[in-house]
């Protein structure tokens, strides 16, 4: 039997790599014939990791993170038909079955039959049905026929995997909050937040054909990398109103789309920056995007956050100002990106060249042990997205 | 040149009929000889007019109030080029150009060219690009060619003009929420408000072909008018969960759609019956509406309530458990209907019979004079959709 | 090991029942360890079977017939997961894996594993893939936790079976027709030929909330079931041309969507009532249909037809009038229903009263051994719905 | 007054510049202060005038062609309200009222109002309602608020004239083809036809995020024009077949989309490539599309054709392999491109540099007099598309 090791949660602000189990065909006692094994090829950290590792949620300690996963077949259940060993695979961060009512309308974010607590589920992750996370060397996916993207040709895609690897996650879920606000050709977006996911919003604004993608942000280094490939850049600490700074760049105050991808961790805008205001993201963005205009909202909101300011945001409520979203006729789209919706489009954007999204949300590849580090320099706002690669296997 | 009479607003609680001018094809300075003067036929008093009424916003003493109007057409001006006088036709309670980028859209509620304050205007209301109302016996009506909906048929029109006049507004807005709702054939729909929006919104779930339609509300004569066409109906005062009556209709505690017919002034439920509570019907939709689902809202919010209970309600704001909704991976859609997408559609399913719209919302027909009681009675929570007849046209 | 019966096709215009085997959970040399056996509880006779054993098609001799099944699970393979002995279950026409790039896209009708030689699948049906029919007593079904539907409630089911047994093919492939045409609330559709197929597509028109619903048909008893719920008919056989037949009905000689539901056995219309003219209908639907209106084709068309009167139509080439769509801008639809995308929201609409689609249709229960009879009658042109009941389980 | 001149159509073969009438407010007697006259800055030849030039339609002698026009109002009617004297413009080639029901659903090609004969008109086309061409040096424009779209700064817009005169028609046109085949990001697209119509869908298939574009002709000229923008292409002379010529490019056999912008003058492939068949392009598409897919048809067909070679053809009808269509489930989206519904989109795109569109279909600038080479430069395959410059406005 292999051996196995991954990053665990301990305690708020440390993570660590242990030795792990070596993953079974089987969560619980449910056995899951329809899985396959998968030595990981590369595993991402997310900005949703850094929720859970910053203490905002009830993660239980020892939680094996990571759903950002690609990697190689190497053992697969007997129920397994179109997925081979040796297949070079993406996993869609959302777990799905396949043969629910959500599965079978493309809403795999939202599987029905993959977490006895609710709807949704995702490897590594709090609340979300308590499979063991990828930040490791191998790990186990189940419904393997219908979860897993096969690359076409092994070795084109190890030569791009620094871009496939964004295929498991953030590159479908900047994406889905572009399309869900209406980006298309011509259009003028505005994207707040400018992490691996706001990056990945505006690059896809970009492969849909926007025409002005702005980005907002308060770390310098993360604006300059949105304008290294061809994004119009706002510094929130300014106290400029944000309209107005929209007015310098476009002549006019309003974009048609907007993107929430900050979430829940918000703060506020100019002379507030200091200061976490949860629900600043989407009342600025009420009050930039034109009347009947949509609003995509990747960015997580909670059910509950132990660590929020007021009770209120403490259940996950927040003070909205919809009766100015009303009065402008908009429209709002929240949740979990369903990955398996987008992965298959935009791979074939990657492998004919059409987006650099790797070099656009600057990914860094980093060793297992190397990933505590990479944890710690994410958090404290590095312009990466870091890429951990278990076994030595990508090339530089 | 003739006399004219109209509905003013002169305080809250308070309405008379007063001589007012004779319109003309104008707004102020401003020429509409795209414009026609109608006989106003029938003319009704909308949930939204008790808003000023009860001094919930900034309306000016002196507004004429009326924004759902059918006529005939008696002078139209030189730019006017399909309507004729004698036609008998809708007017949309959105005025619009149909010459601006909204308008080209069908996004007709928030044309840029008829409202200097913000996008979309309407007759008669606050805010809403200062045009004369139509509670009266004559009015303006810009656009005509763009704007109205003639019925093909005058006599045939006349015979079910009492459901004709819920064209200019309360059916499609209602319709609209069922629609952005996703509701269709095979839906479980849940609808909040036993309005007339509210039934106007149930019995267009039923054009649409939904499976069971619950109302909710706390009058108990608004739920017998619900129940009186084929609806289920939940009292709210009543302690039981909302989740909890839904699953003794259907054995589910969920339902696949949800609209908020009820905005801004809503209550509480259950124990919280007496209280205002104004995000209560949207936090009560996320909890009822399985993952996935959409919610229509058509019930107003408002950018400033100066009657509000709190400061944050007072400009809007309200404490909105996003949260749950986003876990849930909702959508949701607001702002005013654009009549124009839905009435000739509409107009067909009642000219064929497809739907009693006016019995499912209890029409009653009043003289100009009883408007002023009518007024009343509907602020009462009368369970009646008053229809003004300003000439006596209408049969009985 | 239980005996099996079921409906052989012998040659032209010859079918008899046969004892056929007990089927196993495999197909050829492939195993189906996530299918199911059946016992089945109702199989309905299709127009699409007419075609095959009227020798319009290359049918092999001895193939078992039937792909509209609905039936009890009796044996369940070992990657079932979901799907339990004794559910009593819809099964859609279209065999799906649901692990294909067109399964997750809702696209069941064009499965990708299920046919070696072209995307899509049924059960007994020539160039489908090779599965054994259902009309029968015994079958078995594969990917059955993504294929089947199951009823909450089985005693409701059985009291419903006569409409619930619909919702395998011909309910939801009317109901695709119009769907693909535009059908909405206040259409005025058109619906060509009044058999099965044509009737489910004027009741869903009806669901869908047309305001006006035109059956058009050559047999006189199939026009009178079409009016037996509400359509307007006329009869082909007459000289009038169809849009002034139209004109008479509605006013106008043109309508908003047109269903083709006779497919390429399609005659001429008037004077041309006895030839066959494979193109009629879709030229018929482009001259009535209006400006910018689609054209569902839920009819059948193939890719070959040995029986046809031409060369071109031999090869399945239809002198189509395109230019004419061209000008209209009309778009046309074609294909197989993809059952699964609304069997659900169907099977509501049927279980809460909102359509009784088998006396829209005329169900008419037989036994197996009738089945010969009842290809005679329906070949026959009877307006009548076949639906057998092998085990004789079906109350009356 | 001032003179003006205009290009006239003489007889099949031949045009000439002839001295025209000055452009009044008026159609015949209708009135017209719904419009604008414009001093042309520059209009195209179009392919579609070539198939009125060629004789293969029943345009009277003397007609004045072109619908391609940019312009600077000089005067406007009485009751125009939002363009103004000065303002430079893009004048859509579909004449609309904006006042009908199809205006009104951005139909705008099939305009009820604009043409006695038929939905639709057009400047300068036979059986468009009569409207005078604009190849010349002033036009009337109808309807101006409607139609027109204003460039928003003047200077800016002369800079990128050579892209921005293209918005008039071939770019939207192209573009529609392309949206309604359903191009996306990562899309395999095959475009038939290289001519101006061809290159621009394929430069917008590359707007939207296609993955591969394919094009193919039979002009080596224009296959390298297409490759010099990054398109794939397909000499049709060659015998290879269709699908293995893309196999050779992809890997696959087939497409996710296609779109003819060819039209019914089409020609068979390979050894047929001398022969009008105008059936091929259509057929081709089905045999190369993926199941599933749509195929985009903005090239014209017509309903009558007095040049065709066989009295099927005369009547618009084509030899279409419809079963082919149906056992793949395609759907065909016809019609002339209502270009209102996209060109504003697409003038941001050509304004933020998003697209390079003139470089593209290979803008060549001439003057009036050069028209009639033009047209016989065009008509011999010339990798351009002619831009008629009447007053030499439009800098080097």
């Amino acid at each position: 039997m292999c051996k196995n090791h991954g990053v665990a949660y301990l305690e708020p602000g440390k993570v660590e790599v242990q030795e792990i189990d070596y993953p079974k065909l089987a969560l619980g006692n449910r056995k899951c014939e329809h899985g396959v094994i998968l030595k990981i090829v590369s595993t991402n950290i997310c900005g949703s990791d850094q929720h859970m590792v910053r203490g905002r949620t009830t993660a239980p300690k020892g939680l094996i993170l990571g759903h950002e996963i690609t990697g190689i077949v190497i053992e697969a259940g007997r129920d397994v038909e179109f997925i081979k060993e040796g297949d070079l695979v993406s996993v869609p961060f959302n777990i799905a079955c396949g043969r629910c009512r959500n599965c079978k309308e493309q809403k795999t974010g939202i599987c029905l039959n993959v977490n006895p607590a609710r709807p949704g589920a995702a490897y590594g992750y709090v609340d979300m049905g308590g499979w063991v996370g990828g930040q490791s060397e191998y790990v186990m996916v189940p419904y393997a026929d219908f979860n897993l993207l096969k690359f076409p040709d092994k070795d084109q895609a190890m030569d791009k995997i620094r871009d496939l690897t964004l295929l498991s996650d953030i590159f479908p879920t900047g994406y889905h909050g572009a399309v869900t606000a209406g980006v298309g050709p011509g259009s003028i977006v505005y994207v707040a937040g400018a992490g691996p996911v706001g990056l990945a919003c505006a690059a896809s604004c970009h492969l849909l054909g926007a025409a002005v993608v702005i980005v907002g942000d308060m770390i310098p280094e993360r604006l300059a990398q949105a304008r290294s490939f061809g994004c119009e850049t706002i510094d929130l600490r300014d106290k400029t109103p944000l309209a107005d700074a929209i007015a310098e760049i476009t002549g006019e105050p309003e974009v048609d789309c907007a993107v929430d991808c900050v979430g829940f961790e918000a703060r506020g805008h100019g002379g507030d920056a200091d200061k976490e205001m949860p629900a600043t993201v989407l009342n600025a963005a009420m009050d930039i995007t034109r009347a009947g205009g949509s609003i995509g909202i990747p960015g997580l909101y909670v059910t509950g956050d132990p660590g929020a300011s007021t009770e209120a945001a403490k259940e996950g409520s927040l003070s909205i100002r919809l009766g100015l979203g009303w009065a402008k006729s908009c429209s709002f789209h929240t949740g979990q990106c369903p990955v398996m919706k987008y992965h298959r489009s935009l791979m074939n954007a990657i492998l004919y060249d059409k987006i650099q999204i790797a070099k656009a949300v600057n990914v860094q590849i980093i060793s297992l042990q190397e990933s505590v580090q990479g944890y710690k320099d994410f958090d404290g706002g590095a312009a990466k997205k870091f890429v951990i690669d278990p076994h030595g296997m990508i090339p530089n």
